[in-house]
């Protein structure tokens, strides 16, 4: 078998079988098979496509490239969840407690944020002591013990997807539906779930920018998963403005737990639900419906908050920030940001928002960059609300002064203001099993 | 400028400027633009085309990355032919001392065999002595001399051309006609002559295995020609079947000397014929019919012949083997190849004729490898020939009596027998111009 030959035949819009795709990508991870090599192979596929058996398949070559964790030692259903990243989505930090709280198994590996995007590791890393790599008879006995552990992406999983994406990422074939599903569900297929529930986001502030994008690859990720034998789903979320009112990392861990003590933002507090009550379906504990209520219950009773507590604590996190998070180390400068018009308030660039706050400290450019846990955005008007000229906006937290003018800049050319009430999406805008696609 | 957002516009069918295709080929080049990025846009390439104008920038570029020769200090008009190569392709020593004895002047790069196709320079090779490296000073004064020089290409002339081609060898991009047309015509361009007459075989045995597709690039190498104010022209010729009996270098140079001798086979003749009339059309020398006649005159009259040994003799060959072909090293072996049945004969697959002559050892599978100037074939019978079970069909050259099991197979494998007389394509299928398609 050559390479070559590999490439000549998807680029003649062929369908490469296992063997092609195992000689190509463990070739690839091994050295053998040439950087140049693989991003012909990949552009070609970016052209012309994949099948969706050749995407399973792709994708499981991709998960054996590394470790296949085995949660067998943890018993019960254990339930997974990946969301495809955007602004102030905290829902991690929300959701995993209360479908522990509801007995299932949470054994969760998360990622850290990179431009625009945060992520799941960062935030729980803002809460003092809070380890996230732990090793993996520590985590599997954590979860045994309280139900519930989210640590790190541990080094060898899917090392494959790890190769292949830094490579994509520079030659133009990062945004292709096959290699964008067969990325993140190679790590989900070695993270080692029975039931996975995907969050696709869409919108200007998310990486698949319609929902006609976001429902095909949300196809795609399902087929992969439902070829595999994985109980999965998909909810298509908005990303046109960002998800609640916080953005930055200790700031989204407040707001969490506010949403556990059921004083959070609406629309933060509606999507947790329909996620929490989705994982619970997959995870077969009733109806949507019962599902729903069950989770609506474990905020109200209290128990998901102490499932929070219970997995920073067991974690080594102090707890008390979670408590009350005015004990959260404060960013040294705040700056209020006021409306520069009256009108009626919506995020034309969410994208922007984020861009924003990693201005201010709160993200990375480069993977290689240090985050401040305590810089971020606060909105105080979300998208819909009327706002009057010199009102504030938001509030802006840094450690230095300095980056206060820049974000400012960028945050308010993200801003538009209309004379009338704009229409706003649903927040939950479809829903995308094996059975087909419910739009809402 | 990013070499991501230059693959990404092509990527997504767009049109690149001259300082995007500056900024890919000099920064591949100069060792900036990375193997890996440069390979992801060629593919991007293959499958999403190029528009006329961009095809003649990126020549033009890639010609600029090296040496532009400029022939200024030879005086009247240059005229270069190029050949897309095939099997038994000799017609660059026929055509090249006619045109010279006409008084054109030839000032040629030419290049070396690969894989089943010959190359001219490794052919001039065979004369004992012959040098096809000249230092540029005394290729010039050769010919204002004597009107003609053949050499092999200097060293720097298109390096990009060099350096792309050998990634795209590698990752399934050559067979692209833009790509191809720009190849070809960027190391044309830097070669320096006025006229251009290009050589497109078509056929089993060439590159480009159908009549349309020989049209196109020929139209595309044209319109290249054309927008930087050469005089071009191309004739597809067929290469369904070796041209000429004789495949292997000394074999071929003997060949050639009997056409100007008068005593060729009758297909090569008329192929040379044309193009060299060609030649001198693009070069002014009269009507198309003139300067058919003035081509059989400069054979008929033995001044062709007479140049042939001219430009041998000052490049340092020995010209009694042009003479008297008998006196050339002769390989160690031979051996007759009979038929293994009666019919009429037609070769269905010449580039496996090509390969039996390289497993004899006329040519190169490898840039490296060494090749023996003696080993070859001559057919005794060529496609539509009728011929009885037993009967010589060709003999084998060879210096190891080894290579004759393989080679035989290979040519054998090569060649169909049909009841009837096979309908033989002509000689010269069309004659593409700026002005239009001639088909024959």
């Amino acid at each position: 078998m050559r390479m070559y030959d590999i490439i000549a035949k998807k680029r003649d819009g062929g369908t490469l079988d296992r063997a092609e795709l195992e000689f190509a990508v463990n070739g690839f991870v091994a050295g053998e098979v040439p950087d140049y090599q693989m991003s012909a192979l990949l552009m070609a596929i970016y052209l012309r496509g994949m099948a969706d058996t050749e995407t399973a398949e792709l994708t499981e070559v991709m998960a054996r490239s590394g470790d296949m964790v085995d949660l067998s030692a943890i018993e019960g259903i254990k339930v997974d969840k990946h969301s495809t990243g955007g602004v102030g989505d905290k829902t991690t930090l929300v959701i995993t407690p209360i479908v522990a709280a509801c007995g299932v198994r949470i054994a969760k590996m998360s990622g850290r944020g990179l431009g625009h995007t945060g992520g799941t590791v960062d935030k729980m890393e803002s809460v003092p002591g809070t380890r996230t790599s732990l090793a993996r008879e520590e985590f599997f006995a954590q979860v045994n013990r309280i139900g519930i552990s989210v640590i790190g992406q541990s080094g060898n999983l899917a090392p494959a997807d790890k190769k292949m994406y830094a490579l994509r990422d520079v030659t133009a074939t990062v945004g292709c539906i096959p290699l964008i599903a067969s990325s993140i569900m190679s790590k989900k297929l070695a993270a080692g779930s029975d039931c996975i529930l995907l969050d696709v986001k869409t919108g200007n502030g998310a990486f698949m920018k319609t929902l006609e994008e976001s429902i095909r690859l949300a196809q795609a990720m399902v087929a992969i998963g439902q070829h595999h034998g994985r109980k999965i789903a998909a909810l298509i979320t908005d990303m046109d403005t960002p998800l609640g009112l916080a953005i930055g990392n200790s700031l989204e861990v407040a707001e969490s737990a506010a949403v556990l003590k059921g004083s959070g933002p609406a629309d933060l507090t509606e999507v947790c639900y329909q996620l929490a009550a989705n994982m619970l379906l997959l995870a077969g504990k009733g109806s949507l419906a019962q599902c729903r209520a069950m989770a609506e219950h474990a905020v109200e009773s209290g128990a998901a908050f102490q499932k929070l507590k219970e997995m920073f604590a067991a974690q080594g996190g102090d707890t008390s920030v979670l408590d009350d998070p005015a004990l959260f180390a404060r960013a040294k400068y705040s700056q209020v940001v006021p409306a520069p018009q009256s009108g009626f308030l919506y995020a034309t660039d969410t994208e922007k928002i984020g861009n924003a706050s990693v201005l201010l400290g709160a993200g990375r450019l480069k993977k290689e960059d240090s985050i401040d846990f305590a810089a971020g955005i606060v909105l105080h008007k979300k998208a819909g609300g009327r706002v009057q000229a010199g009102e504030p906006l938001a509030t802006f937290y840094a450690e230095d002064e300095a980056r206060f003018a820049a974000a400012k800049e960028m945050f308010l050319s993200a801003i538009r203001f209309a004379d009338k009430a704009p229409e706003l999406p649903p927040l939950v805008l479809a829903r995308v099993t094996a059975e087909g696609v419910e739009r809402f």
